[in-house]
């Protein structure tokens, strides 16, 4: 059996570990990019269900652009350019000669997308655009860290145009709220929101959005964005609009995203020394089943056991599975499904099945039950369920337990050593203070709208307001 | 509104203008890519949701490998670069530098795949591992058409591992079988199936089995394959495992994709003078309901009708819109639907909710009903079902009607311009026999079982078994 890394004295071990041993991904040839093994991308595409039904259910629809950008689009943004191109992919060669134009490999889509805005917004009555891109994006990664940092990912880019700053903005709050839906109610994570701060936005962005949280290490993940971009975008691909009062316009704005980001972190919130803890809400497999053979069991008999046990449960919509390997040990088995976070485990022994019971035992280290057979389709449910509150609220108790308000760096600086967390403090928001945090290896994560401190964390300058440090993924 | 090029006389130009007018796709500033546009997309994610069911109820999982593959993985199998080498499209700078071995942007993913089937694969235990991917691939495209050559196209490929070769073979003909019942029942297309001649098989394959079928021009489309790989890919990724009696063997391979095309089979297929018309199990909108307002209406009383009948078919699975715009007429709005190929369209009037009732048209130009409101839940699904048998019936008509007999090439070649379609005929297996086709700009499509000519088409040795030739897409 693997044995996977201290989670307390090596973290970062632990989560290589975990992402390995439990089959959510694996290396490739290709530095930075990863191979999502099929446990993994289930676990994605359960995400990706939920949030596209509330993409759609938004009033969004779905569209495909192309991988490649022509270089020249990425340079009619002014910082945009300058944010990406650092990171960009370019081809140089294709159908066996040199192109004439490079074609970038789409870091993301906004010039691109806004070129065929441009094309097909034309009155008031085009507006609002609202569309959805499901995606593979390339940004090239230096310091590649499965799910977390990789030059390749998958993500859902948002994109939408709106007769008004009013309503632009509106988007921004909406999607933003979604995503905390999202993680509070599916992913059982407890999310920070807030503005970022001018040094941290999206290049070309007015106003960006996030939502993150801590990891059990006290380091901060950005688990997506919401922006309110620039009208300069509109400008660059003369995107325009005649308005009801027959004038030519500008459109506002907007893209939103989030990755395959949210697998890592759902690794590092919820699991524990012994891997994965999955909620059951986006849980690939709910519950596993597992028959105990023995020497002296009928195995026909209890796999015809274990399979009315799972047809019972797929009536009510519970996805599980039957481990009826009969080469391992139950042992061996239970260790794999707590590798792999399944919240929920039903074993069935013939001396169960005679007396029409089973055992449920559940990730979370709750107390073994027995329970009647003909329970299941009330028990499980119920039980999930609570597996999936508690599950928020425990890690709802270790994000708070590691936030901490603080008045100067100086002081909570070299905290962030041995007391990990998330610092809330005062900020004059003049970019110098904010350089100060690289001394520490920290940076802002969101501006919030509390104001418990009066005086900036740096300079001593009067607090606009309260600001969230920690240092980050 | 838009005008469309006559079917009969332009049928090139008739395909652009529906895809252009019932917004499908559009040109992107990127040659050879093209957007899929939200509609497109739809019916896309329909085709997708139907298969991916089946592909995972037949035992297969999703994973999700890299974009990019290094230039030495495509040379590793002979026949697969010399295949492939002239179309791809290749990252040569990377993170601001040059890439000390270019990238090449995924083809097809057998070389990555392999890769890291020979990590995972150790012991017969491993087998057979069923990977299916959804993805988009890029092969360099000289003369472009929306959905039926893009440089940039989505697919689904499916990459198998077996211990022995009548497994594999069986997985051949098992996913054959199901994109054929995509194919018939849900795309309501018919379709010829058969291996592919030695020429025109997947590069590094043994076998290949093609599904196709005759576009109303007569020309073929080649909407997918299914391969049976050579054991080349193994041995040249040292793909092995210990097999049951302790001995090291190379596993036998297959892979199988069908992409984006569907969509471009669908238009070319069902099309007619108006439009699209689409198969309703995998239209976006099976239904559209139009209110018909006058200056007499009652708009908001109609709406609501309207709502209702909405909310009925929705409960039974019917998906369906309401098309409530108040500047366009109804006829307008007939027009743009029928572009749109929605199969079913309910018209009601303020009349009609006075009587209770509501009339149906349909796509295919069945006479109106009008039927009672509280009949609808059983009306309209019957209704669908028929449309549904209808459009098979009527491609299953259209293509035995261009599907004829042959004997001689000398004969049937000039037939192909007044008289396009499938022929079959005799042939002798030899290739220098088939390159003769390429004077009529026909190819071999594939082989079938019968045997209804003793002679091949060309040299008049005996013929192997019959053969099917067309022009193509």
């Amino acid at each position: 059996m693997a044995t996977l890394a201290d989670i307390k004295k090596d973290f970062a071990q632990w989560y290589q570990d975990v992402i390995y041993h439990a089959q959510l991904a694996d290396h490739s040839p290709v530095r930075g990019s990863f191979i999502i093994r099929p446990y993994g991308c289930a676990l994605w595409e359960q995400i990706q269900r939920r949030l596209d039904q509330r993409i759609k259910e938004t009033g969004h629809q779905n569209a495909l652009f192309p991988l490649f950008i022509p270089e020249s689009f990425i340079k009619k943004e002014a910082q945009h350019v300058e944010g990406f191109a650092p990171e960009l992919a370019i081809v140089t060669h294709a159908g066996g000669k040199e192109l004439e134009e490079p074609l970038v490999v789409r870091p993301t889509s906004e010039t691109i997308i806004h070129y065929m805005f441009a094309k097909w917004i034309h009155s008031w009555r085009d507006l609002p655009l609202k569309i959805n891109q499901w995606a593979n994006v390339v940004r090239w990664e230096m310091r590649p860290r499965a799910f977390l940092r990789t030059t390749e990912f998958f993500w859902q880019e948002g994109h939408t145009a709106h007769a008004t700053l009013q309503e632009a903005s509106d988007e921004v709050q909406m999607m933003l709220a979604e995503y905390v839906d999202l993680a509070h109610n599916w992913l059982a994570i407890p999310v920070i929101t807030g503005l970022k701060s001018e040094t941290e936005k999206f290049p070309g962005a007015v106003q960006t959005y996030t939502f993150e949280t801590l990891m059990q290490d006290g380091k901060a993940l950005q688990m997506g964005t919401s922006h309110l971009l620039s009208q300069s975008f509109a400008h660059a691909f003369d995107m325009k609009f005649q308005d009801q009062q027959g004038t030519m316009a500008y459109p506002y704005l907007t893209s939103w995203g989030t990755t395959t980001r949210l697998v890592g972190a759902l690794v590092m919130v919820h699991g524990d020394q012994k891997g994965l803890i999955l909620p059951p809400k986006i849980a690939p497999i709910q519950v596993v089943i597992i028959p105990i053979f023995t020497k002296q069991t009928n195995a026909d008999e209890l796999l015809q056991a274990a399979n009315a046990i799972y047809v019972q449960l797929q009536n009510i919509g519970i996805r599980s599975y039957i481990d009826s390997d009969t080469h391992q040990t139950p042992g061996a088995k239970f260790y794999n499904w707590e590798l792999k976070g399944v919240p929920v485990r039903i074993e069935i022994g013939m001396r169960d099945l005679q007396a029409q019971v089973c055992i449920i035992a559940d990730r979370l280290g709750n107390p073994k039950q027995t329970i009647p057979l003909n329970q299941i389709v009330t028990v499980i449910p119920s039980h999930l369920m609570h597996i999936q509150t508690m599950m928020f609220q425990r890690a709802q108790e270790r994000l708070h337990a590691m936030w901490y308000k603080a008045q100067k760096l100086a002081e909570f600086g070299p905290l962030l050593d041995t007391q990990p967390g998330l610092y809330q403090t005062g900020w004059c928001q003049d970019i110098a203070c904010e350089e100060q945090l690289k001394v520490y290896k920290a940076s802002t994560r969101c501006l919030v709208q509390e104001k418990t401190q009066s005086h900036c964390f740096y300079c001593e300058k009067p607090s606009k307001q309260d600001v969230l440090i920690a240092r980050s993924y």
